[in-house]
């Protein structure tokens, strides 16, 4: 099968799975959980089941372990969104938007907990899973303070940044991958290496989104960029710019601040006159040239994993 | 030992334990975390740590699970608070007042991640704790879901009410004492009964702190009273008083929003006339009675349970 349609196929299957996940229970959180689950790219899941697969289990053996991720990853949306008072995610209303507040933080704590309650339902392994599961829980919370924390500072440094990103995303997607490995019973030194995998793909991902929020559009992107910008929310280039010259970009948030498009058009010449944008591009690939090299030296089938980077690589939203 | 002494030992273990919880991590959610820990009366944890002993366990060896059992109650009470507005906990300031949303959503989530990390560390009968610590989890989320969907509605039955404060209060009273149980290798039937007994200390402790709302005042409670009455929250004694005069009460709850003492000594007086105050305190003496009675069959050296209960009826915050 080509790597596009087993995409697809797994994609369905994880949806499919999603589907049924709380079919009981008090309407108003049942609503805002199933309006969130309707959007997203299943980027964790499905690289649960390649690695699954390419580790010689059958992936649909993986899909419960794979949707437990995949709601804690919506429960980070969903609080996410009020902290960043988003109004679009999917390309849909967030919940506090079309609900409320008490409605999104409650939803969002139901979502974690069907999360916890799907990983009780895997027969084999589960204590250690479980307890990696909970770990990556606490790494998200911290990344997310940090996150909150560097907000107040103008400056940070670029192990700063990355230190964030990797607990508030690749902590996760590091897991995604050693969860696919633990389940196919791979040896440790796979299952290892396969979570560093994750990692940099965790990476590369999250300065993508960076990347991709200066070059792609809103409707495209399925959220608002207005607020992390204005919330001077530390990205990637954010970062590499303030080191250029931090005094021009709070001028630029000053001016978006009254007139958005303008002082993130300022923001985004920017970035370009800098070759913060191609550096940018450069470190992704960068990145993932290091997480390919990982896949060579692992006895697994290897090939879809391949694909898979190359996938995160050509993502344009 | 008397049980008073008891009590203050194993409050103090409990507190022992709790300062210890989350000693790194990014301050802005460690030092609201300990904020919070600082106040409470660690019924739940107490209540695992008498069973245990009850059952032939040295409570030292239950205190991880109890304090798994504090920090989720926790969890609840900090994102409770924020989608109640409330300004005081235990008689201090709340998260979000204190400092704001965001970090209340986020302390919230990471004590809740720590609750879960403790209880990863505990080696006997860990799958099975967990599994009913989880199942505990969405119970409470259904329940605070219930409480905020019936306080769109005017009139809930006394079963709705019950269904609510079992699933918001009485289900992880009832999982403390059962893993006291559990843990102290108890055999199945004693499991149960316990956990039966916490469902009921549960129903009459949620009861109880609704009448005490009423008789009992602001700096004793260590909370706000304001925000439940205007908020149209259920109590016992507010679905008691709306069956005999539902048009009065929304009446007392206009006055309480321009004038809260004037219209709250309204309902006060209307709860005393109907003798809803009375009939409110026999309730939960029968509930602790029924409680009780499900000791007197357990092979349990079961003398602290009993003061337990009584130590619950007399509390008066």
């Amino acid at each position: 099968m080509k790597f596009k349609d087993e995409i697809k196929l797994y994609k369905s299957m994880i949806d499919e799975n999603l589907k049924k996940v709380y079919e009981s229970g008090p309407i108003n959180i049942k609503e805002p959980i199933y309006h969130i689950l309707k959007g997203g790219k299943r980027i964790r899941p499905i690289l649960s089941l390649i690695t699954a697969d390419a580790c010689g289990l059958n992936p649909e053996e993986a899909v419960d372990a794979s949707i437990s991720i995949e709601l804690l990853h919506n429960f980070t949306l969903i609080h996410d969104d009020i902290m960043d008072n988003d109004d679009l995610r999917h390309g849909n209303e967030t919940i506090h938007k079309k609900w409320n507040d008490s409605i999104a933080i409650l939803s969002g704590d139901a979502m974690l907990a069907i999360a916890l309650l799907k990983l009780n339902e895997i027969p084999k392994y589960s204590s250690s899973i479980i307890k990696k599961f909970n770990e990556g829980l606490i790494e998200v919370c911290e990344g997310q303070a940090l996150d909150l924390y560097f907000q107040d500072k103008e400056i940070i440094t670029e192990n700063d940044y990355l230190k964030m990103i990797h607990k508030k995303t690749g902590f996760m997607i590091g897991l995604s991958a050693e969860i696919g490995a633990i389940l196919a019973n791979a040896d440790k030194n796979t299952q290892n290496e396969m979570k560093k995998y994750g990692f940099l793909i965790g990476r590369a991902f999250q300065i993508q989104d960076d990347l991709l929020e200066i070059i792609s559009n809103k409707s495209k992107m399925g959220k608002t960029l207005e607020s992390d910008f204005l919330l001077n929310k530390k990205t990637y280039l954010s970062i590499k710019s303030r080191l250029i010259d931090n005094e021009i970009i709070n001028t630029f948030i000053d001016i978006a601040k009254n007139d958005f498009e303008k002082g993130f058009m300022h923001y985004k010449e920017f970035l370009q006159r800098n070759n913060i944008i191609e550096e940018t591009e450069e470190t992704i690939s960068e990145i993932l040239n290091k997480a390919d090299k990982i896949l060579i030296d692992l006895e697994i089938n290897r090939k879809n994993l391949f694909d898979y980077t190359k996938f995160i690589l050509n993502r344009k939203h």
